[in-house]
């Protein structure tokens, strides 16, 4: 049953004839599981449009509506809500600023009561609340769901996430860190449809990455895979949080963009990001982005640094894993083409023909729905994952829906 | 019965009970595909020690001297080839000095001689030979069977070397990258057995890795994954004979190690090097290695310096890929501990805590033997897997092996 739903749920509207070829079941097998599944309103029939050969041609697909999942992801400054459908259409959507997220309980409060709001603005009845995904922007170990070691938040160290949300909703919930499930809702839905292989960079407040390898993500030995961040630049000595010395992240985030950009507006070099410092009495990466796509060279310079210290390391990583793409989302993907092409320029220069001839170096196309999205199609796939797929029969739907007749 | 067999081959002796058990097919299926098996000779069952209780209780193992497999690598200097039954029992096996391997004709004849001559040697059929395995020292098209572009042997580039062997021999052939079938020994019979997530690294003639992510040989998009040699160390100048500057290989492989210790010879900062290049009137990197382990400080720093460039290398994809291991083989891992201690140092220095905390780093178990081992695992995965399982019975068994009763 759980094989046949899937494939309904992937490629339909699909008729039954092609979901027996697809599978090898026998036809009164196939047709057993679907009358079950019909009969449970997690599939239904198109509208029958004729008779005769129209009427066995009649397609199934999924009933959508029939229940929905949240997909969160917590930056540092935002946070971003959306409801969607188990089909993975947004029902309803919201990001708010985050103050702070130093301490764990406020913070968690906060998305729980957001999400709640969310239930009732749309109308939706919590019931049909299926399951959340959860992206975190600190390491996760991601089957205990707990918060794991995160170096800028040690507040949340070892913090049960899970099974704080599970207790409170009293549905599955998954979490994982911020960046593989942005990779994951680009390869659902954004640029990456395609890829079965590649690396999806956030640059914002820090730097991080997501692998998706054989379109999976990959984890790693300890969940920490994607870790780049803290990868070294050699020569460089830039202290980082973390402790390094010349970490990427410590040279080529926002913070450091920002930083440069406030000593080009203070020794006058230049003139706009002067202006900016005048009126605002601060200086962001998006200012030094913003200046850079108005012509303003310091901030230009300041732009293609970062994208080539970017770069640099993503060309080692190209040598090593070999992706079919590369992907930039976070905030200081906002700075324009100048950076992407900076990107682009140094992980050319430094990457054997074979790895690069025909990657594919872009932005992301979701960019700050990639979170959300990838958080829900996460907590989706694992409701129908063949192991949890009956436990969801059982407790998501009630047992006659639709009434029986 | 191609999924009986894979039971069999891996985990026998074992009881035709726990088959049942392990498959969840039924006794009469079972039984049947048993006797299929036993009657084609690719199994065989344990000498009854008892009857009743006992003779139940008779188990089932691969008959592994039914067919045999080579495994074959190729090294720019040696060339090594082991003759495995199917249960990858080492038959017969040699090793040959190479003097130039510029040009594919003569070396594959030199390479399809010497396979002849070992079976010759052992008395061991021809017919009895099901397939090859081959580690190539450059990149290689492992779906078309080609050498793909490598850089040092031009004349290779599009060689069909798989169809070359294949036609030769009447039997599956793979070919790899040296490094990837080193990989593979090493996960199927040495240091990393434990193992899913490892990187194995040569360091030889030239620097390589191959990447073993869940069990299985991740080669990327274009399959050039783990071309850690040409991953350019920043500030590093020296010419690559890829065309690059500063690549990790032109900075820490044999090459350049025995270039420095040439100039260590020659400036007689070093007396022992000064004393071999007098006797011999060349420095191999082997030297270097000798006398670094002999005490020579000069030495020692050179081999201290090859092993922090590549542990500084390592560090950046520790902190990417999160590997449980990384394990450190070809020529230049004979130099002893002061290698491996600068590598570790290195890796464990510019890596976040929990990317390090478990992480192995150590010697290859199976030093030369992990080449020749991982290509013969290769071929013989392929034979057996599902896919090819009937092809392997049809072609490589006589119908009525044994002799129909």
């Amino acid at each position: 049953m759980a094989l046949i739903f899937h494939i309904i749920r992937t490629e339909g509207p699909i008729n039954r004839t092609d979901i027996v070829t697809r599978t090898g079941l026998s036809k009164s097998t196939v047709s057993l599981q679907i009358n079950r599944l019909l009969s449970r309103g997690l599939i239904r029939e198109e509208t029958p449009g004729g008779a005769g050969k129209a009427k066995r041609k009649l397609r199934l697909e999924l009933a959508a509506d029939s229940g929905c999942v949240v997909g969160v992801l917590l930056g540092i400054h935002a946070l971003t809500i959306n409801v969607f459908n188990i089909g993975m259409a947004t029902l309803v959507e919201g990001a708010w600023d985050m103050s702070s997220v130093i301490e764990p309980e406020p913070t968690n409060r906060f998305i729980m009561e957001k999400i709640e709001e969310l239930f009732l603005k749309a109308g939706i009845p919590r019931e049909k609340l299926w399951g959340i995904g959860i992206g975190f922007p600190f390491p996760v170990d991601f089957m205990k769901g707990t918060a794991d070691s995160p170096p800028n938040v040690p507040l949340w160290n070892q913090y049960p996430l899970r099974k704080v949300y599970e207790d409170h909703f009293g549905c599955p919930v998954l979490i994982d860190n911020d960046v593989n499930v942005m990779a994951l809702g680009e390869g659902f839905s954004g640029a990456a449809q395609e890829e079965k292989d590649f690396i999806f960079v956030k640059v914002g407040t820090g730097i991080g990455s997501g692998l998706i390898l054989d379109g999976k993500i990959y984890r790693g030995s300890k969940g920490c895979a994607g870790d780049i961040g803290h990868i070294g630049i050699d020569g460089e000595t830039r202290l980082c949080h973390c402790g390094n010395q010349g970490c990427l992240e410590a040279i080529a985030a926002a913070p450091a963009i920002a930083a440069r950009g406030l000593e080009a507006a203070m020794t006058g070099e230049s003139p706009l990001l002067e202006d900016i410092l005048q009126s605002r009495s601060r200086i962001t990466s998006r200012d030094v982005g913003d200046c850079a796509q108005r012509g303003d060279m310091a901030s230009i310079r300041i732009i293609q640094e970062s994208g080539r210290k970017i770069g640099s390391v993503l060309a080692k990583l190209v040598n090593f894993a070999n992706p079919g793409a590369v992907y930039i989302g976070g905030g200081v993907a906002n700075s324009g083409n100048l950076f992407l092409s900076s990107i682009r320029e140094s992980i050319v220069k430094r990457s054997p023909h074979l790895a690069t001839i025909d990657l594919s170096i872009r932005f992301s196309e979701l960019m700050a729905r990639s979170g959300p999205t990838g958080a829900g199609i996460l907590i989706v796939d694992e409701l129908f994952s063949f192991s949890r797929f009956q436990e969801t029969l059982d407790h998501r739907l009630p047992a006659e829906y639709p009434p029986a007749r």
